[in-house]
């Protein structure tokens, strides 16, 4: 079985084991104030040309969206984020046990807009009696999204920009956030981001590392006793060194964008491929998650070999699929998935149901 | 610098190491759902005698608190532990975070009585009107505890009848469980307290992991969508095989209970050989954790050369510290540190002084 | 300024007054443990047709809803609402301050189908990895809607039996629900809707009293320390006797449906003038809450001498408004509003318009 | 049976009822924005001499302290409290509900010192590893206590001056503010209250309304968004114009101290009686508690005409109750209770006994 489903199938970058195995036996202090994790975060904020940012170590993205959002909003407050959102659908109510609600607007690819913020916030505030309901107290997006598509440089400033006229503390949840900058469409670098938004963090599980995730702050007024969040929220790790460590690895040599475009590079040989053959994709891609509309009959052959994602039915019989990539997948396995993948679309190819799916996706992206 | 402050001061065992080096380029599902987490349950399984037993693992000991309290209680109901438990005193809060008071009850050594916990339950439900103040709802005690000290078998039989006579749920903290059953005063197996409470946790993180904790649930009525609890509160990890790999190591060949033991005999070398150049402890440890009374112009010097924890000022010159050894402690950094307090003692011993140390710890004691 | 913006204008029907002048210096104790409160609990079981229902007294809705919901849900689960549903949108997010997120579905006129719960229920059901997402735990609907629109009975049959069906606790909130069951198009008692549900509110506030929310909770395994989550929540009201002479009043000699059918009654009056004159209405509402589409021209003169809630825009020169009327509206006063209603419309009438609204209107109601 | 055992026995000062006749068909709009909620806090601003103040209306104590603390404390922070404060012992965990815990302090009188505040907020900052605790977050204390004892101005001076110095908000519970006030030993106003500290509360439902409270609050850093947190709470009464109309009444003409003064008068008349018969009392209280020490025999007896609360065993034959008076006591009942406390005295006095009885008392107030 050939492995497609995630992006956190294998274990963790040869060099991390490597360096893992090196110093092993070192002695340090607990809890992230070893001079590993000092030394990663001198790392991270070279990459983000901020001297003065905060960087925080944490095990996983759940634990660092409730985290980051839990010390930033007061009680009567919500984040405004995608429908789509990881936060609105994969994380078991995280943020609604902190006692935060939040508030979604309509996405059809991932992403919000920064139209859609001052919508949000604007229609908040004019309420009559504002009280009886949520106040929009910050704002979530992430990058690459969940359906692997991208913000442009542009977009993120117009939402920067709105969610600082807002008084909107603005998040970016970069659990692949390598695979954005890796991407060939991106005309952004981690320096960028950072100008860009008032907190983000760094994606390492899904990117080389066994697990990690840096959260790094750049408004200071978010700043105070953000380690007393950690721990209370469970995530500040006894062995910090672990994760210092991984980021040291993953960003001493550029290591974190070079792995990260191994990732991007043979996910754009799926499309590229499937493409070519006709195939059409849900959501328009250049990360590492691509969403391919194939025929029912063909994945169930396929799943046979390959673990995939299903991701929802688009006619009667075809669905959008998600196919992940990382740092660790094989060009062998691509290789042979995609001609697996080619080779059973040419058995049963019908092109009158390609433009019916079509039809259909199309009016579907427009709701 | 030879540190003692902690039992998390170097990474994980090295077969461990070995064996996330051999896995890791396998392909496995996410969120603990691999063979390795498999067979990790069934070894854990079996060295509780527990074929029914649901096992969990998760990261670190605050979130496993969390995850654990947070899936049994009522929303009007507290935990009874000890004034020094670890959910009490060093987790910022994080049970109250998730709406639930921790009901302390007073302790001298760390331990708490059945006799307590009746007394605690009676006073609630004889209250005129109880519901004016928080309902205990279960039981919360670590063995060993935060001082080193530990419950004997028959202590453990009394806590579990007295709980289950007043419907309370009994959780026992293993974040050091290794070094209580390892102490050749204990009187128990892991078999046993699997038998003796309605849930409990087998720390990894202190004890030859890099990280990780195993919850090993007996009670049916406690099993029911626990893994939603752990998802909610962050503890779900990505890659949950890296635990898996850890419990399967530690539980295939004894691992655990061995290098568990090789920890308490040093932390009883440091605890004999001071003991017989007179040094009282605070509490009287039989496991990896030492607690000695020493003259502060001694730790002033020591603390040039070794870390430790200050534990409280004992009298006006002297104070107790804590001593942490562990899995990778080596035997010459005991030698070293016991040589070294021996010749610091020599040096500004003081008779007289001694004495007076232990009228007022015994006084204190009292309290 | 003659009020229709909400049934809650005034104090308190004259009875309910009086009988607190009567019983003021009568002394009781506290809590709702006194004879008045196990009057009004009587007289509610006997309307309810349900000996052994429990019955809470509480002192307003988002406290009443916060405290019934807070009391069933398990941490993971979340409540099944209509996107309208109070729960949802005007509570300033009461719900998620306790931990549990709001899963909403679509509803065109404020009410849910059994077919949408079985839906919300498979869906999850269905997900290949569940725990990563809310669990349905509950499902809350309004008798009458947020919209003044009623459930039949048999909606309700379906409702309740599909929860039953998936395990979930159905919750009514009876805000208003005298004025659904004083209703002329209501085709069920309160002895029905007791048999319908799991637990149910009725509504003191906007139905004569000072204020009150009556719970009865019919489901024996939610019964067990509801008063201990009502005084967690700020609901145990000191001089509860203050809430049973209230109740007492309401169920003694039939007034609360006697003045809820008042209120009924002038509302259909404001109806039926209106439609006579060709008005439109956005949700058909048989209760105390009428909606109609004016001009907003008219809207803004109206608003000179009488006071209503705005709703939404309907198309670029009509709105939808909410009239109130309650068990204290004066007849004159629904006299003068229609009087004036009409002799507005008269001035500024364009059929053509009238039209285009009735079409984007139709539009909007089928999203 | 005559009521002593809380000081809510009553409805409400016919005063006030006789205005809530007067009003009651008058249409007003909700949520506390009607002409008399601001007129209540026109004189309520005036009686602290603080034209700048916040002023609103709850509708009960745990709800208060509930509301206020939610809005201050920052998710890691704790409220520093007496062991035996309101929201440690009695609001069923209300505070810990929201997320925070109760950071309690040793108190033999149910007061706080300057001293113990400035000492917790030290510990905690000179930790080592501060952010594994609890962070102090704000100071709470009550005016009278629980025990009917009082601060001073000294006290309060001293206690807000410690307070501002760690930058911990100081909150005072005036659940029964009057009854402190009107003690002839009272050395402040309600003035002088307001200009030592941040906010604080005066209590209604135990002085004179049916139920009330008016939260004041001083410190412009902490009237932001207020609203959202009452209405998130459930405490924003709907019809709060009856809460307005009370407060009203009772600060229009001095009502609120006049009625308090009579509270402990008469409280004193049953202290100074019990007093000159050799009673000793637990606490020594100027307000409208009194806790006297009585044989165990002669309180079964009293106990069939009269209602008090159990406090304490003294020792194997005598106990402490609690005796509350209101401005709702009638002299008559205070005279028959006396009289009959005294004359069973005299049945069963033992001058032995007493004696022990205090030497028993005074080794329990030392700890």
């Amino acid at each position: 079985m050939i492995r497609f489903e995630c992006d956190y199938n294998e274990g963790a970058h040869e060099r991390i084991l490597q360096r893992l195995m090196e110093t092993n036996m070192e002695q340090t202090s607990g809890y992230g104030t070893d001079d590993h994790c000092e030394r990663a975060r001198v790392l991270i904020r070279q990459a983000c040309g901020q001297e003065e940012a905060d960087v925080h170590f944490l095990v996983g993205g759940t634990q660092t969206n409730t985290t980051v959002i839990a010390s930033i909003l007061r009680p009567h407050q919500g984040v405004i984020a995608a429908v789509s959102g990881h936060i609105a659908v994969h994380e078991t109510g995280a943020i609604e046990a902190t006692g935060h609600k939040v508030l979604t607007v309509p996405s059809p690819d991932g992403k919000i807009t920064a139209a859609q913020v001052k919508a949000a916030y604007d229609a908040h505030a004019q309420e009559l009696s504002p009280e009886h309901s949520v106040q929009p107290g910050m704002v979530y997006i992430s990058q690459p999204t969940e359906y692997g598509t991208m913000y442009s440089k542009a977009e993120l400033e117009a939402l920067y920009a709105v969610s600082k006229a807002c008084g909107l503390p603005f998040f970016v949840d970069g659990a692949r956030l390598g695979y954005a900058l890796a991407s060939k469409d991106c005309d952004m670098t981690m320096a960028d981001l950072a100008r860009l938004c008032d907190v983000f963090y760094i994606g390492g599980t899904k990117i080389g590392a066994l697990m990690g995730e840096a959260i790094v702050i750049l408004n200071d007024a978010l700043k105070r006793d953000f380690r007393y969040i950690i721990k209370q929220k469970g995530g500040l790790l006894a062995k910090g060194r672990l994760l210092g460590i991984q980021f040291e690895t993953l960003f001493e040599d550029g290591l974190y964008l070079e792995i990260s475009r191994h990732a991007v590079d043979v996910a754009l040989k799926i499309h590229d491929t499937l493409k070519q053959h006709g195939v059409q994709f849900l959501y328009d891609s250049p990360t590492n998650q691509q969403f391919p509309i194939l025929p029912d009959s063909l994945l169930a052959q396929l799943s046979q070999d390959y673990t995939f994602t299903f991701w929802e039915k688009v006619d009667h019989s075809r669905s959008a699929v998600r196919f992940c990539t990382s740092w660790a997948t094989r060009p062998e396995n691509v290789e042979a998935l995609t001609r697996d993948i080619v080779s059973l679309l040419q058995k049963d190819k019908d092109p009158a149901e390609f433009t019916e799916a079509v039809a259909v996706l199309e009016t579907a992206a427009m709701v």
